[in-house]
C-alpha cells in the first residue's frame, strides 16, 4: 500500500497530536487501514490512552487499580508499529511544510506529517473563586489528578463538590461511598443541566441521600487555607446574595472544559461558536490534510443542527475511526450531527438521555409527554420504576430528544437514539414490537407507551 | 358519539369473542375510541383476562399467587361500562344478519353486532404419544392448568418436558427451581429453534444444569401410568431409532399451538397457510366487519414478508389496539409486518430475538455476523457475557434479523428491531451512538460491534 518510487512516502505519514480516547482509535483504524504506513503519536503525560470516564470510580475503589483503565499499553503500540512518544509535548506546527515541532526531555523533535490529527483534548474550566490554588482543590481530567484525589480523600473528612453535571454528580456518589460528608454546589438551578430538564432531574434529586447538601442556584466564591491547606469554603446564593461558609477538606472543580485549541488556531483551523475546531463529517478541519478529533472539536447536533461541543467519549472514539480511517486513505463518513447519546448513574439511579434538553430546542414547537413505569409487568415481583420523557416536534412528529431515568434507562435510550438517528415519526415509533417476557419486559414497555402519550397529544393539537 | 336517530344503533354494537390478552385490549381501545357504544366480551373461560404468559413463573413461586396474574378484574369491565359473560361460549355466528349465540349455563344468549371481533386464541398441539391421556400429563395453557401442574408438582420427583422451546425451557427452570429432577425432549436437532440459530443456542445449552437431560433429536413415543397416572416415559432417536424409557411422574406438553378457526370458518374467514385466520393492518379478516386478534390469526412477517402466526403477547395487544380502535370508528394500523420481537429467560441467561431465523431467510443471501462481549468496560468490575449475531441483507445490507443472549439482550434487541422498523441499513446503523458510562455500558457497545463486523465481511464481498 505505502509505495516508494514516485511519490514521497512522508505524505503517507500520520502524525497524530495527544493520545487520550481519540488519539487511540485515530491510530488503531489507520493501522487497520493501511497496514505499512508511518504512524507517530505525541502525547504529554505519562500514559498511553487511558479511560478518564473510569476515573471517578478508581477514586472509590469501585475499579479496584487506577491503572487498569490503561486500556492500551505502550507494548500495544509497539506491536502494531506504532511509534508513542510520551512525556512529550507538541509545541508548533509547520502546516506548509508539514511538520511538527515536540519538546521530549528538553530537546526538540522534528517530524513530518503527510496527514496531522490534532487530538489535543479539554482543559478544565476553572471558575473564579479565591484563594483556588490551595492544596486539596483538584479538578478531575488526569490520571495523576485521580492518584492526588484519591490519596488526599484518605485524610479529608468534609468534600465539596463545585458543579452538578455528569463528572460532579459522579465525584459525589463516589466519594460519599468512602464516607465523605459531602456538598454540592450547583450555579444553575437545578442540577444535570446538561442532560435532563428539570422535571426529570427531580427524580435524581429525590435519590440523592438527606446526608448531601445540595446548593443549586449558588456559586463559590473563595476557600480559606490553613497552612496552605483548603479549610472553609464560602458559597453565595445567585438570587438572594446571601452567602455560606462551610468546612471543607477537599474541593473537586466539575465546572465543564474548554477544548484546548491553541495549536490549531497556530495553524489557522477555524474555531467553532462554542470554542472548539470545526471538524466534517470525516472529523477533518478547515485545513488540508489536517483533521481534528475528541473534546476539542465541534461538529454539529444532530437535532437541532446547532454547533456543540463534543465531549463525550462515546463520540470521540468514532470520531476517531472517521479521522483514522480518512487519514490513511479509507472511507468513513459520520452521521450529519451529533445525537448525544449519554448515560451515568450515581446513588443507585441510572440516567440517560438523546438529544438536546428543551431548553436547547427553543427553535422548534415542541410537544412533550412523560411516562413512569415499571420494567417489569405489575404482577412480576423486582420490577424497577423507569421514567421517560419525549420530546417531539409538533409539525412533523419527529422523535427529538428522549431523557430517561430508572432502570436500563442507557439502553432504552439507545432504542431511542435509533429512532432519532432513523428520522423516525412519532406515529412509526410507537407501533415498534418490543421484546416481552414476564421476568424481563412488560407487554408494552415505557419506551413505547410514551410515545402513545405524545401521539395523543399531538392527534389532539393537529 | 353514539348516535339515536336514522341509523341502528345496534351497527355500532362491538361483540368481542375470548377475553385473553387479545380481547381484554380490543374492550380496552374501543371504549377509549368511543365513550358510548355497547361492548360485549364472552369468554368461555371463569376468569377475565389474565397474563399465560405469567404462567410458568407462578406455578414455581417466583410470582407469588397465580391470581395476581388476573390483570382486569369483573370490576374494572363493570366500571367501563362494558359487559362481560364469562363461562360463556359462543358458539354460532350468523354473519348476515349480525348475531352471535353464546351458550351460558345451558341457556342460549343471542347478541347482535355491528362489528365482530374473534379473539379465539389457540389450542395446545398435542403430539401423538401413546396414553397421553394419563394424569400427571399436562399442557399448560390455562390458569386452571396451572393450578392443576402446581398441585401435582408437589408430590412429583421427575418431570418430563415434551419441546424445548420458550415455554418449554421456562417449564423446565421453573420446575427445576422447584427441585424437581427434569428431561428436556425436542424433536428437532436443536433447542429454541423458532428463535435462535444453532450457534446462539448453544449458548443457551452452556447454561443448562447437568443434572437436566436434554434429548434433541428425540420424540416421546408412549407413557406408561399406574392406578392412571403416568410412571415412565419412552423416547426415540429420531435417527437412531433407538429407544429410551425412564421414570417420570409429571409430563409437560410444550410442542406449540393450533389457532382456533373453528367460528371463523364457520362465517367463511379466509384461512392462511399456517392455519390462522388471516387479517389485515387494522386486523380485519376477509369477511365485512369482522376482525380477528391473537393466537388465532397470522399476519405478514416483516422482514421475509411470508405469513406468520401472531403467538407473541406483545403482538396480540397491538392488533388489540388496531382491531378495538377501528371496530369503534377510530383509525390505528399496524406496521405492514411482524418483527417477531421476542425473549425469555432460564437458568440465569436471557435470549432475545427479532427476525426469522437463518433457516426462515432462505430465499435472500443473508450475511451473518456474530461478537462476543461485555456489558461493561473491561476494567469495570462485573461486566456479563453478550453474543450478538446479525443478518444482513448481502445486496441491500438491510437489517434483516438480530439475536441475542446474555445480559439485557432483550433490551439491545429493541434497539435492532427499531433499526428493523425503521428500514436502516447496516451502514446507517453501525455509527449509532450507544449511550457509555463505565458502569453501564462499555464506549462502543456490542449493539454496533456487531455491525461493524458485518459490514467489513460485506465490504469484502461487495
Amino acid at each position: 500500500m505505502s509505495g516508494g518510487g514516485l511519490f514521497l512516502n512522508q505524505d503517507k505519514d500520520i502524525v497524530i497530536i495527544g493520545c487520550g480516547a481519540g488519539g487511540v482509535t485515530v491510530a488503531q483504524f489507520a493501522r487497520k487501514t493501511d497496514r505499512k504506513s508511518t504512524i507517530t503519536v505525541f502525547e504529554q503525560g505519562a500514559y498511553p490512552q487511558y479511560s478518564k470516564c473510569g476515573l471517578p470510580y478508581a477514586i472509590s475503589g469501585k475499579i479496584p487499580k487506577i491503572m487498569d483503565l490503561v486500556e492500551f499499553s505502550e507494548d500495544w503500540f509497539k506491536k502494531i508499529n506504532i511509534d508513542i512518544h510520551l512525556k512529550t509535548r507538541v509545541e508548533k506546527i509547520d502546516v506548509k511544510n508539514k511538520k511538527i515541532f515536540a519538546k521530549k526531555e528538553g530537546k526538540t523533535i522534528e517530524k513530518a506529517f503527510g496527514r496531522l490529527i490534532i487530538c489535543s483534548g479539554a482543559k478544565p474550566f476553572i471558575p473564579p473563586i479565591k484563594n483556588i490554588d490551595a492544596q486539596g482543590v483538584f479538578a478531575l481530567r488526569t490520571i495523576d489528578d485521580a492518584k492526588k484525589i484519591q490519596a488526599y480523600a484518605k485524610n479529608a473528612k468534609n468534600a465539596t463538590i463545585i458543579g452538578a453535571g455528569l463528572i460532579g454528580l459522579e465525584m459525589a456518589d463516589n466519594l460519599y461511598s468512602l464516607g465523605l460528608k459531602i456538598a454540592i454546589v450547583e450555579a444553575l438551578p437545578n442540577i444535570l443541566a446538561n442532560n435532563l430538564d428539570d422535571d426529570m432531574a427531580k427524580l435524581v434529586v429525590e435519590k440523592i441521600p438527606k446526608k448531601i447538601n445540595v446548593f443549586t442556584n449558588h456559586i463559590a466564591t473563595k476557600t480559606e487555607n490553613i497552612d496552605g491547606k483548603v479549610s472553609k469554603i464560602t458559597i453565595k446564593n445567585k438570587e438572594s446574595g446571601e452567602e455560606k461558609t462551610f468546612d471543607t477538606d477537599l474541593v473537586i472543580i466539575a465546572t465543564g472544559t474548554k477544548p484546548n485549541v491553541e495549536l490549531a488556531k497556530q495553524i489557522g483551523c477555524k474555531i467553532g461558536s462554542t470554542g472548539g475546531i470545526i471538524v466534517n463529517n470525516k472529523s477533518k478541519t478547515s485545513i488540508k490534510n489536517v483533521y481534528a478529533v475528541g473534546d476539542c472539536t465541534e461538529y454539529l447536533n444532530f437535532v437541532n443542527v446547532k454547533p456543540a461541543l463534543v465531549g463525550l467519549g462515546s463520540i470521540v472514539v468514532r470520531q476517531g475511526i472517521a479521522a483514522g480511517v480518512n487519514a490513511a486513505g479509507g472511507k468513513y463518513t459520520l452521521p450529519r450531527g451529533l445525537l448525544m447519546t449519554s448515560t451515568s448513574e450515581f446513588f443507585g439511579i441510572e440516567i440517560a438521555s438523546v438529544g438536546p434538553t428543551t431548553n436547547n430546542l427553543s427553535d422548534f414547537s415542541v410537544l412533550s409527554a412523560r411516562f413512569n413505569g415499571s420494567s417489569l409487568p405489575h404482577y412480576y415481583p423486582g420490577g424497577q420504576p423507569i421514567s421517560i420523557k419525549i420530546m417531539v416536534d409538533e409539525y412533523t412528529g419527529m422523535i427529538m430528544a428522549v431523557q430517561a431515568v430508572g432502570q436500563n434507562a442507557a439502553l432504552r435510550i439507545n432504542t431511542f437514539a435509533c429512532a432519532i438517528l432513523g428520522q423516525m415519526d412519532i406515529e412509526t415509533f410507537r407501533k415498534l414490537e418490543t421484546a416481552y417476557a414476564p421476568p424481563i419486559a412488560p407487554t408494552l414497555d415505557a419506551t413505547t407507551l410514551v410515545c402513545d402519550m405524545a401521539s395523543m397529544k399531538l392527534s389532539r393539537k393537529n
